[in-house]
């Protein structure tokens, strides 16, 4: 019931501390002055600040990237170059991807391996994660530091243990993936889970085309459809972590039948499979078939185009729900959705003019994503990041000491 | 894009003063040991805390109301009987009621008048207000300050200015309400507006059914649906606080027409109208002929009740979708929802087994309202109550200066 507890004066130094960061990490290079601003503390304690933060090795000040002002170039306060890198790593129904993003989001390295569409086990999948982060250490300095992994997994997931619950197109259900991929990895690194709505939702709004919108949505459709909700700038996440499951949501209670058992839902008007049904074609979902309708559509081929505006007038009833629902400043969508809301723009439209009420609906704003197919991958780094973010001095872990500890986890992991 | 910004010293001490008098505002009376462990702070600045509030005339400390304990009491801090007190309006198609809502909670007098169901103007129901506004100030002893005005209306409202964007059941558009209002208001008086279900679901979570709980859901069934949503604590309000139009969600696109214009929404399968046309009543709904449905279901009568338990099923549908996207710990249902949730308890949980997530769906609790038929007019009176427990220091008259400035508002009221 109660707000967060009174502030203590004692707390305010590292809460500020990770409010600099933050703002560095997110925009990547600024002024003392943009950080006076932005904070609304005095030129001294930033000052302050600034020098705690380059202690700590996240920091440092340089002349800036771009040279488009005349003159003496003031320094900015920017990411340090050889700071604490994230794993991030994006779980699929067909593929997986690894990858070391830097702080202020660089991706810096990655690998990318495509997966068979069935039978895919969480050992499989983890074994070949931990053959990725193995190579990923071995590629970086051996300076770099890991602020630890953080894994989109395409289902319902607890957030610290990585139980997957339900990933319906993995056939995955009450998966202990957490464990099993915690036991593959070196010792000691913090490994937190997402799910890969969520996460494109945090990613799209950190970076992408929700960025500076309190209040947004995320939409992805692939195989399955997912949703991730920003609301007031947090990620909803609801009790247990399970919000967002837009894929599920009626739009037809006699529908087509869909595989949670229910019948017309979402998924089955604007996933992948509708998307290849209402096409007209017989083959079954995969990045080659979808490409191909897409392609179709965008030749102006007629069965093709139906399918998509087909799955376009879905796409609008689902976004006239949220809409109505939660007024939100933006909706965004990602993976096919995005290419249906390209071409079929004004079925949706039409259908949130007949369906939404009027002022929310006059307001908000349909985008395609940003970070276009990383938003989840992305999204699984700023996951990864955010202990760092939210305590500078308690997280990181200064140069001098790191170098031992990182060894001593990469020899584990040999 | 920033969170809140970085946190000043100085603004320490006013907001410990609101989350101290939110805490008394919230749970009557609390000892200064029960204080010191809620908000994290020692001893000595509870004390300061205690004695500032005191200054300002907004708490006392006393011997306990109840006597459970043997020996000598212990004082408690609690709210000043002769506090500030909220104007609490609620505005409903066939009625509007006005109370005076005391720091605490207790509604100190309240006016109910009947409306017609049809034609009725924004003028005649601010004239109304304004005649038992008049009233309330004249029934309560002249040292009586009021906080401010808080608004309950049945349809989508800008927060601040009151605008009716759309108020369906009233048939306003666009209507000017607040401005109409105010002026017929003594001057000087804060009038805030919200809608009738987001401030149900405020007061719900604040003192109703969804106490304790930081994610839930409430949905009242009027002659419309609405809805309001609390998440991490706080009510969302999307952005343009058009959030929660749960009743025009869509439930089916080829359903009954709704008279928004659209087909299938969730109020043409679960308000009153629907309630009626289910259990074959051709009478146009009114609080007799829903009264007449509800004694007649719970009598056994099988029409009544194949209706109560038909709505009953959109309204496991409505939930499930709410279950699937937000996640809440607990779903509150008011109006003739509550009852239709008492007496049809097993086919909303039927749709919830088949349409929800398991996880969420397992976790999720389905309650009727605490308050009643009261819970948007406590929730007129929480809004009122905001700027006082934001910053009791800026906000609030100490009694001294009270009287006068009051007597003012009252004289030019008259």
């Amino acid at each position: 019931v109660a707000r967060t507890g009174a502030a203590r004066p004692e707390e305010i130094r590292r809460h500020n501390l990770g409010l600099l960061l933050e703002q560095v990490h997110r925009d990547g290079e600024l002024t003392r002055a943009e950080l006076t601003q932005r904070l609304g503390l005095n030129r001294s304690t930033i000052g302050a600040l600034v020098a705690e933060l380059t202690d700590l090795g996240l920091i440092d000040e340089r002349v800036p990237t771009g040279n488009e002002r005349a003159g003496r170039p003031s320094h900015v306060v920017a990411p340090r170059a050889d700071g604490p890198f994230a794993i991030a790593v994006e779980v699929d129904v067909d593929s997986v991807v690894t990858a070391a993003v830097s702080l202020g989001g660089e991706v810096l390295a990655r690998y990318d391996h495509t997966l068979p569409v069935n039978g895919t086990t969480p050992y499989d999948i983890a074994e070949r994660i931990a053959a990725d982060v193995e190579d990923l250490f071995a590629s970086l300095p051996l300076s770099a530091r890991s602020v630890g992994i953080g894994v989109s997994t395409p289902g319902t997931v607890t957030p610290t243990g990585g139980r997957v619950e339900h990933a319906p197109n993995l056939e995955w259900r009450n998966e202990p993936f957490g464990t099993i991929l915690t036991e593959r990895l070196p010792q000691g690194i913090a490994v937190s889970f997402g799910n890969d709505a969520n996460l494109g939702a945090l990613a799209e709004h950190l970076r992408g085309a929700a960025r500076g919108f309190h209040d947004a949505v995320y939409l992805t459709g692939k195989i399955g459809v997912g949703g991730g909700v920003i609301v007031d700038g947090k990620l909803l996440s609801g009790a247990g972590g399970f919000a967002g499951e837009v894929g599920h949501m009626l739009l037809d209670p006699l529908g087509p039948p869909c595989h949670c058992g229910s019948r017309g839902c979402v998924e089955t008007y604007v996933g992948e499979q509708a998307l290849l049904r209402l096409a007209g074609r017989t083959v079954p979902p995969s990045r080659e078939s979808v490409a191909e309708v897409v392609r179709a559509a965008r030749a102006g081929e007629p069965d093709a185009l139906r399918g998509v505006r087909a799955v376009g007038v879905g796409l609008g009833r689902t976004i006239a729900n949220l809409v109505n629902l939660l007024n939100p400043q933006v909706v965004i969508t990602g993976g096919s959705l995005a290419t249906v809301l390209e071409l079929s723009r004004a079925e949706v439209e039409h259908e949130l003019d007949v369906r939404a009420m009027s002022e929310a609906r006059r307001t908000v704003q349909l985008r395609t994503a940003g970070l276009g197919d990383n938003s989840s991958l992305i999204g699984g780094a700023e996951l990864a990041f955010g202990p760092l973010l939210a305590d500078p001095v308690g997280t990181a872990v200064p140069p001098e000491r790191a170098d031992r500890r990182l060894e001593r986890a990469t020899r584990a992991a040999i």
